[in-house]
């Protein structure tokens, strides 16, 4: 028979079991985490109306969108899901409590052109909480602090958390009279990492047309930096010149003050000036996240506060605040830098079970109980020889190997191989057990990414 | 603005929190069983190329599958776990281990013309065991051994795996010789419960061509019923007339005597001479798995033995065994028949904590203690009226409040409020944490379905 060729497509993570291991670890963090800062999950499909999900329409989205018929159905499959978001309140108002707060884990879609480290297939992990017309500022604060308890879990350290507020902003620019021109002033300043001060002061003047003084003005407001505390108090100012610059100042100040309230340390978190998020529809606290030792990978979880959801589907106002976890890509750099722990266990199992008689009642019945204790366990029946199954123990990396023969049997017990120290001894079953869940429990701590 | 009708489309499943924080609980627990018995989760793409998926080709699937273009690919969306399974194993033969135990949860997509607990988006929650050339036959008895752990888990009790081995019919049909109507035949009696041995047997005379007297011998044999050891007494009976006939009496045989040592009661397994399973591709033990008072559903866990998973691919014969769970439909059947058990708690959270000053402090420092002991928590900042809070609560089922107001903080103490019996006790932090451990435990228990 001739024969297709098995291929995975290019900008599809598709994992081998020991890394796939480690991503579902994080998953699980995440879903605690969600879980236990009382976020309910959600889950939505994957395909949507076309129409529907390219309610705002326009610009890059629509072109990376993967959209198809079928009858005569105009189909697109979701590329984020904040959108999937607005329509579920939007349609389930009725049965939903507000501020409403879910998470959701799921795979999203952008036909982008492939390259290094970018997936037309990617894991979001997202929370929102939305209220219904309006929403206490607390929420604000309390995003970075569940972003900084997850990245805490992982088992990172060196990240930093950016906090800014998209009104300081905007009145900061009304207070120059630039109101009209904030937008193209706010794409050039992002570029300040990277091309730094001198070059996007050339743009302002002259790609956007902005006076030597404003530019002036902008850069100084920019290099604004130093402590939380130092940075709020050069914006104090600023105060009385502009309203909603004033009502930025006092939220980012609540925020500042909350955060260090949910215990995040100063070192995970900073305001930064420059962060403004491109989209259009970010009206106050804005995030982003990035890796100290790996700035080039840019933020890995990123959002903010928007004053209405979902605008394109009703007329109720719902302001709500959200981040989004780029788990696909972040996973993909944590494998890249090497830095998922390789101490932790990713065979399929604690326990390989190979029974050394004909008939394999005993073997089932050992399985049957170490399973009830809760120990991962595989029976192992092959017709093979011994030093063909202690090889596939290995290359798995299982740490246990049980071992009944008729001796152990007749004595009612089982020999217990340590695979990793080849030590073997020969117990009942319940001392098995509590030796192999004692080993198991030690191998399983430590965090999924080490630093 | 004009505004677009959110909708879902229909044949997706879209829950509400409530149902789908109980379908959250029944994913936790394929996840925790499967990894139990040593299968190690995986993960592919929903978008394959179409040329790999359909490999095999024609049919019912080639009419439903989602198939589109993006540039100048040409692309489809999975229509089950087994097709990807077998590209995986092929495409990463030499990363993998045998037997290769994976399981994988995910959503697959069928364009079937809807209708009511039909799904064109639907998860399915395959487990499969992957040998090199060579399987045990321990591995088909494991099998339905994992359907009734988990089925058990999810809290039913009112099932059967009916259990039956291909070899048993494909040499039956060859005593009679009729080896070459054998499709045809097992069509015919896969109607045997819908519509009878009579009409049965008259599709059979004038379909299938089939002499009066080897009707009458079909029928016979399909009527063989009873204990499960009596059924295998019976087969006896046919011994030594076909050589296929008697190996797959000796492997039926093993899988009995095998999940009797699994702990699986005679009551959920029993042998079924008609159960062939349509697809061509299964070569050993087969399975099916009907709600006892619900068999109009039909089967709810399917799968069996076959011989070559992944032949469209590579040459190597990679024999293996799986059974699949249409999670998604089961969820939707369980839901219709009222069977998901409504005490189990379906809040988002434990507890709302309730703030009574304008400073926020105390009350995130309780979260902060409420969460690091593992209770889900809401904070509740909202300018509301402490009724309008009440009702909030009320309304997600939260099953505990805690009010902070400057006696609680000059005290160190918080209100803890218990929602369903009005109760409220003033108590410290470590105090409240033991009752609401307490009590959320004893909520959690039980099981997700209530017969």
């Amino acid at each position: 028979m001739e024969k297709i060729k098995p291929r995975t497509l290019s900008g599809f993570m598709e994992l081998t079991p020991g890394p796939q291991m480690q991503m579902e670890r994080m998953m699980e963090i995440l879903r605690k985490t969600y879980s236990l800062y009382g976020f309910t999950p959600l889950d939505t499909p994957a395909i949507e109306a076309s129409e529907v999900l390219l309610a705002k329409g326009g610009g890059e989205t629509e072109k990376q969108i993967y959209r198809f018929t079928k009858g005569d159905s105009d189909l697109a499959l979701r590329f984020d899901l904040t959108v999937p978001l607005a329509k579920y309140v939007a349609l389930h108002y009725n049965d939903l409590s507000f501020p409403f707060r879910r998470y959701q884990i799921g795979k999203v879609y952008r036909g982008e052109r492939p390259q290094r480290g970018r997936f037309r297939e990617f894991y979001q992990a997202d929370i929102d909480i939305i209220g219904d017309g309006k929403l206490d500022i607390m929420n604000e604060a309390e995003m970075p602090a569940i972003i900084y308890q997850i990245f805490q879990s992982f088992g990172l350290t060196r990240f930093q958390i950016r906090v800014n507020n998209r009104k300081i902003l905007t009145g900061f620019y009304e207070m120059l009279g630039l109101a009209e021109s904030s937008a193209d002033i706010m794409r050039a300043v992002d570029k300040l990492d990277k091309i730094g001060g001198e070059k996007v002061g050339a743009i302002l003047k002259e790609d956007c047309g902005i006076s030597e003084e404003n530019v002036r003005e902008i850069l100084s407001f920019m290099e604004i930096s130093g402590e939380n505390q130092a940075v709020l108090q050069k914006l104090e100012n600023y105060r009385g010149r502009n309203e909603i610059f004033d009502k930025g100042l006092e939220e980012l100040s609540a925020v500042v003050r909350y955060l260090g309230a949910f215990g995040v340390p100063e070192a995970n978190f900073a305001v930064d000036l420059t962060i403004a998020r491109g989209l259009d529809y970010y009206t106050g606290t804005v995030y982003e996240t990035t890796l100290l030792d790996h700035p080039e990978v840019g933020s890995v979880c990123s959002g903010g506060r928007y004053d209405n959801l979902a605008g394109y589907y009703t007329d109720r106002q719902l302001p709500g605040v959200g981040i989004s976890i780029g788990l696909t890509r972040l996973f993909y750099v944590l494998g890249e830098q090497k830095m998922l722990n390789p101490n932790l266990p990713t065979a399929p199992t604690d326990v390989l079970i190979l029974p050394m008689t004909e008939d394999c009642g005993a073997a089932i019945a050992l399985a049957t109980a170490l399973r009830q204790a809760g120990i991962r366990t595989q029976l192992y029946a092959e017709q093979k020889k011994f030093k063909a199954k202690m090889s596939y123990a290995d290359k798995l990396g299982v740490p246990f190997a049980c071992l009944l023969g008729e001796d152990e049997i007749a004595q009612g017990k089982c020999s217990v191989k340590n695979l990793a120290t080849g030590e073997q001894v020969t117990v009942t079953t319940e001392e098995a057990i509590a030796l192999i869940q004692k080993a198991v429990a030690e191998k399983n701590q430590g965090t999924v990414i080490s630093e």
